[in-house]
């Protein structure tokens, strides 16, 4: 019986013109299957759930995928793939073309050829990951508890920053409080940037010393069973100095704005121009050359997406980052971060840290 | 003027018909231009050494890619794709099939048509990856300095294990460890996998306890300036069982074996035989059910391939590693791994830790 996830797939496959489909990137298989393994690859019909992987993790693959059949890959997909895929007895399979390589595709089609099997492999896009766009009750629990631990890690890099230390040591203190306090690994690095590093908004922590007044820019997430959080928050050793209260002023009302603002149906273009107008009016438009959000679950980068360009209408059950942020060539940037549930019509945070 | 590496690529282009060549793999980006960003695209030719990046990464892109002209994209690749491919003035030019998903070979194609640029796009699988598998100077020196790292970390796993510490905290000493002796984050997880778990080769670690005299395989590596180390040491809390003794000596013999045996120009399926055969007159060589290794570098898994269908060819200036195993399920698994570099028609270990 396939669950209610997969049944939505099926309905989107039906509108597809397809019969089957193929899920190779990690965090759809593992919400459509969930299997977390590295490497493995669905096959969904009306009539059958497979889930080929290798030896590696044919014990884990039965444990973690009981609504699936495990088929024992064994050698290359080359060999392999055409017996997977007739097991299904499907005519038109859509694959993630947006995941699966050229060659890889090739593979999947001179497989098929040589074992004289019709079903045609048809490139669909990224059709299943908009699917995880609305989170239930399981999600968002485990969302929250990766939010706290970053909380968390925020509060531990308060308590331990001092003048001198640098980026590299901070961001440390706070991936090792995070791994420490139940985070699984974590996807993507840790920010540290001060002073005019902090200007660049992805900018990797060096061994710059940290100076007192000057904005330190820290953004991290942690990870629970395979769902994220992200978290910013602005910090500063001693007294911020005036430039930096300033700024930090208007991105929190900025933010304050969208928290506030948020409710369901509305677009998310409209969603970012409500923190973005507050920082244009401010005079600091040209100076938040970033989108306001972005959806957060078993990715980092997830739909919805909350930009001045988004076509994503924002819904009950999505969770979101709300991000805004002023960037000062030669000074430095200011960034808040939180992660926002929408729920009842307006927006929760899950995050908590002091701002 | 192209660098050597360069040269290496121009020669290879030649040889397949192509007159430039797109690069978007991660090691190979950094291999050929130095750029080390997570995001970025390269273009070489006799004539044009170019790399597109986004805004995030100019700076960057300039101080590391001195060779490289910068190509700033803007928007999304099928706004900027046919103008960066025009500035080089290429009529066949190859891509990374490996890499390259079918969507984004779509986007590219279209690009170029819309813009009725006539340059062909040439499906080239993983034509460059290879030309990284002998090593120079500069990068021996990176993965000395990273298996010095992980030598470092398996003593200090030998200090702190003790009998009822769960896998998950043994790993994450290892790991902070490495990150605080010099390691850059590191992009696979630390193995460490206790008693009956020992005996699945890629275990990810529990909160079983350890208990004393079972096996402990602890699998990791460090990372200096993108170049890895990977090292295995199977440990132990108290007396090891007779098993455990018996085992463990095999498979120390069998690493002898090859580490003794391998010369300039020795197959690389020889040099698995020249483990496994030890294994095998020993009663064990259907629990030996892995690879007896593989090149290390800017990735941890890339040629050349020790194994037994490999048709790699061993040479100077290879780094790889050497890493028997015996896995007995429901007891448990040995294994012992170092990294070897060929130099003077000999193995030198590179990693020192104790055995």
């Amino acid at each position: 019986m396939p669950n209610n996830r997969v049944e939505k797939l099926l309905e989107k496959l039906d509108k597809s013109g397809l019969d089957g489909f193929l899920i190779s990137s990690p965090p759809n298989r593992r919400y459509f299957s969930g299997f977390s393994g590295s490497s493995g690859l669905l096959l969904i019909s009306r009539s059958t759930q497979l889930l080929a992987t290798d030896f590696r993790y044919w014990e884990q693959a039965a444990s973690q995928a009981p609504d699936f059949t495990i088929f024992k890959a064994t050698k290359g997909l080359k060999e392999w793939f055409a017996d997977f895929v007739s097991r299904a007895g499907v005519s038109r399979v859509g694959f993630e073309s947006s995941d699966v390589t050229v060659s890889t595709a090739s593979t999947m089609r001179r497989s098929l050829k040589k074992a004289g099997i019709k079903t045609s492999l048809i490139s669909s896009g990224d059709l299943c990951s908009r699917l995880r766009i609305t989170k239930d009750a399981q999600e968002i629990a485990l969302i929250k508890k990766a939010a706290a631990i970053s909380d968390g890690a925020a509060e531990h890099a308060r308590r331990v920053v001092r003048a001198g230390m640098s980026e590299i040591e901070l961001a440390w203190e706070i991936e090792g409080y995070m791994r420490t306090h139940g985070s699984e690994p974590i996807g993507f690095s840790v920010i540290c940037a001060s002073g005019p590093n902090s200007a660049l908004p992805h900018a990797t922590p060096s061994n710059k010393p940290i100076n007192p007044g000057e904005p330190i820019v820290c953004d991290f997430g942690a990870c629970v069973d395979g769902y994220t959080s992200d978290l910013t928050r602005t910090i500063c050793v001693g007294e911020p100095d005036s430039q930096f209260k300033k700024l930090y002023n208007i991105v929190f009302l900025a933010q304050k704005a969208a928290i506030e603002g948020i409710f369901n149906g509305i677009k998310a273009s409209e969603a970012d121009a409500l923190a973005r107008s507050v920082i244009q009016e401010a005079g600091y438009g040209d100076y938040f050359g970033h989108s306001l959000g972005h959806g957060i679950g078993l990715e980092v980068h997830e739909a919805p997406f909350l930009g001045p360009s988004s076509k994503d209408t924002l819904g009950e059950g999505m969770v979101f980052t709300i991000e805004p942020g002023i960037y000062l060539p030669g000074w430095g940037g200011i960034r808040i971060e939180d992660d926002a549930l929408l729920e009842n019509n307006r927006v929760t945070l899950l995050s908590k840290a002091a701002k």
